[in-house]
């Protein structure tokens, strides 16, 4: 039989990957919590209607879709907010908002892998529903910041923008909002040409000039944002009133007093077409890829059938901040306490050691019982090079007496102690 | 848009449905450090060859498969082992043996939906590589039983077999592996009479009549089985070392003192091909559903192209454990301390809410902040009948004296209190 491997763009976790995972998985459940984000869960695989219907048309290609036993149309999740908006439909209709769900979950595209780029890939997600107010965008954005700080990261951009602005504009020029979502893609992109490409036919001289002019709106100075975006924007009614909302949504981060390292960027959007309001993305230094991004999507639980529910949120991606941790050396060694071999100095024993192993785990200690049939002198030898603090030597004299011995592995050090007190000598 | 639903047989984990599964799932990682098995995870998309290559030949018809848009053909994982001992060959081929490993995952299979069983469902696993001896099934039956009592189980039972004693008496008389496998698959599904017709024309009246008998050993009582068995397979000479390893395995666990509710059942085989030697299942009354399943597969990385390794273990059943317990009532409400509601006065105090809010987060509290502009009288009676044990009134007066209102909402009582000093009043 052949040698099997991962399929290219999946990956094996092996401990110590699973244990960087799991810490930045853990860090996000923290805040879960402190912030009142309650945690759920939807299957990897819906309908491929579901995922299809507002994924924006590049992930719509790259979905790992098929017909599953039953002849249905399937496809394995490319994100999460689909999902999680069809579960609210569903479960949480007439729920009192404001409601705060969180998640942990992987997803799936079929894209060509690269760094941080895989095709099963790991996702975080904070959703607010049930609140227009841009306080709520506002609190995305302080666990956005904070999720950064409690990973450790001293040095971050949170790169803010609003696809209400260029929308705005669009709308009032008639464009419909097909073309809207391929402009919004381009945006996405920074092809900017290609955005005007597809403009130059269907909008004035005026909106051309004025598109220019917001893609180049790039400054950690919100006040002067808002300056230049009121002049720029002073023939479009709706994109001014996006301007100010995003204008808003600062000015409630600046008087948190909360220290957020945020730029804005008009020149900014984002791939899913289900955004409305606010969107951002979160950068670390020289790591080209965005760590965490999300925004306001206002319109997407009544598109799939539930009340009008406004919503705004955003989804880490896990193996990202782990490169990105990496990188910056944030992972600590943890320090974890005693941890034993229990080794019987004859098979007959093997009972024994189970035993006595047993009642140190209860006390809460971290246990093995050497159940190889090794010798005691090769037991050692292997237990002093590895993991193990201490050993626990069973033999058949010591036992008469109640007793074993224990040997301190770093100290070469061993004493026979009652095998009630072992844990005095750990 | 249509209402979209989730697919059949599978679920969405609403947050009260969530924290059980994650309660299992943590019962399960504390026994991972406590028995010193490391946690790793594989993709959930793996070749089909991989999969389906020991998988047995009823799980082969429910997988999920496909090509990917590489044309390949793959298939979501039916179960974990086959990727387990993937990784192993790939990553840990060199590494010190015994090497233990566990897992949380969750698995696929196109099964018709009933009771406890879902076509997305999640399993915990042990692995333990490396060991011929007894000692190491009796370890993996160890875990099997500690489980059980630290999620709380009072009345269950292990019901233990040997596959290495059926196969023996079929290889002595010269029944091929092909047949064997369909022989077990059989008695996996209590189907005693099928597999007596499958070998009726294949083997002699004795082994008939020895199968049939052996069919019937179930016995809480080890030495009985041995002495039964023994006579039995007197003229199977593979078969009989397998009733003595089984025999060592029980006599291990006696030993250790450990009261594990174990029976012998020699009438029961497990639905994967892999297995060689001891298998278990684990029931609890009135459920006819195993909650764990486990057993020694000594060829699995040798048929994947690895160095012969020995190994056993066990894949608990996380949502049959869920079932289980609640039926059993076994889930405790949790305490959870404070959980606070920040109220602004006015829209423009949203800011500092904001800011008081990530104070009290900094300190611990879990601490929301109402975020979709209702006035006090309203949040108060919505923070009331919800969730929160205080509300924390900021005021622009109070402000002015670096104060806010906190409410305690059980007592209905409220105090102003320095903006520092709100922990003292939770």
């Amino acid at each position: 039989m052949p040698r099997f491997q991962t399929l290219r763009g999946m990956r094996d976790f092996l401990p110590e990957d699973l244990q960087k995972r799991r810490h930045v998985e853990n860090t996000i459940r923290r805040l879960f919590d402190l912030y009142g984000y309650e945690e759920v869960a939807t299957p990897i695989i819906e309908s491929m209607q579901l995922v299809a219907a507002k994924a924006g048309e590049e992930i719509r290609h790259r979905m790992y879709s098929f017909l599953d036993l039953g002849k249905r149309e399937v496809a394995l999740r490319p994100e999460m907010t689909a999902s999680v908006a069809r579960l609210v439909i569903n479960h949480l209709r007439y729920s009192p908002k404001p409601l705060r769900l969180g998640y942990v979950s992987n997803c799936f595209r079929y894209d060509e892998p690269q760094q941080g780029r895989y095709r099963e890939f790991w996702q975080g997600g904070f959703e607010l529903f049930g609140s227009t107010k841009p306080e709520a965008d506002a609190e995305i954005l302080t666990i956005a910041d904070q999720l950064m700080r409690n990973l450790g990261f001293q040095s971050y951009e949170i790169k803010v923008s609003h696809v209400g602005i260029m929308r705005g504009v669009l709308e009032q020029e008639g464009v419909d909002e097909r073309t809207q979502d391929e402009a919004l893609a381009f945006m996405d992109r920074s092809e900017y040409e290609r955005l005007i490409a597809l403009l130059e036919e269907r909008v004035s001289n005026q909106c051309i000039e004025v598109s220019r002019q917001l893609f180049d709106v790039r400054t950690d100075a919100v006040n002067k944002v808002l300056d230049q975006g009121r002049e720029l924007l002073q023939n479009y009614e709706k994109a001014l009133q996006s301007l100010e909302n995003l204008g808003s949504i600062m000015s409630i981060l600046a008087d948190s007093g909360a220290d957020i390292p945020a730029t804005i960027n008009l020149g900014f959007g984002r791939g899913l077409e289900y955004y409305t309001g606010m969107v951002f993305e979160v950068f670390v230094p020289d790591l080209g890829i965005a760590l965490n991004g999300g925004g306001r999507y206002d319109r997407l639980i009544e598109v799939f059938g539930g009340e009008p529910t406004p919503a705004v949120g955003c989804a880490p991606g896990i193996d990202r901040i782990v490169i990105a941790m990496e990188k910056k050396n944030l992972f600590k060694r943890e320090e974890r306490g005693p941890k034993i071999l229990v080794i019987p100095l004859e098979d007959e024993l093997q009972g024994q050691a189970l035993g006595i192993a047993e009642k140190l785990r209860k006390k809460g200690y971290r246990t093995e019982v050497e159940v190889t049939g090794r010798g005691l002198k090769k037991a050692l030898s292997i237990a002093s090079s590895a993991k193990y603090t201490h050993a626990v030597i069973v033999g058949r004299r010591e036992l008469s007496r109640d007793s074993v011995t224990v040997r301190n592995l770093a100290k070469n050090e061993q004493t026979e102690v009652k095998i009630d007190d072992i844990q005095n000598r750990l």
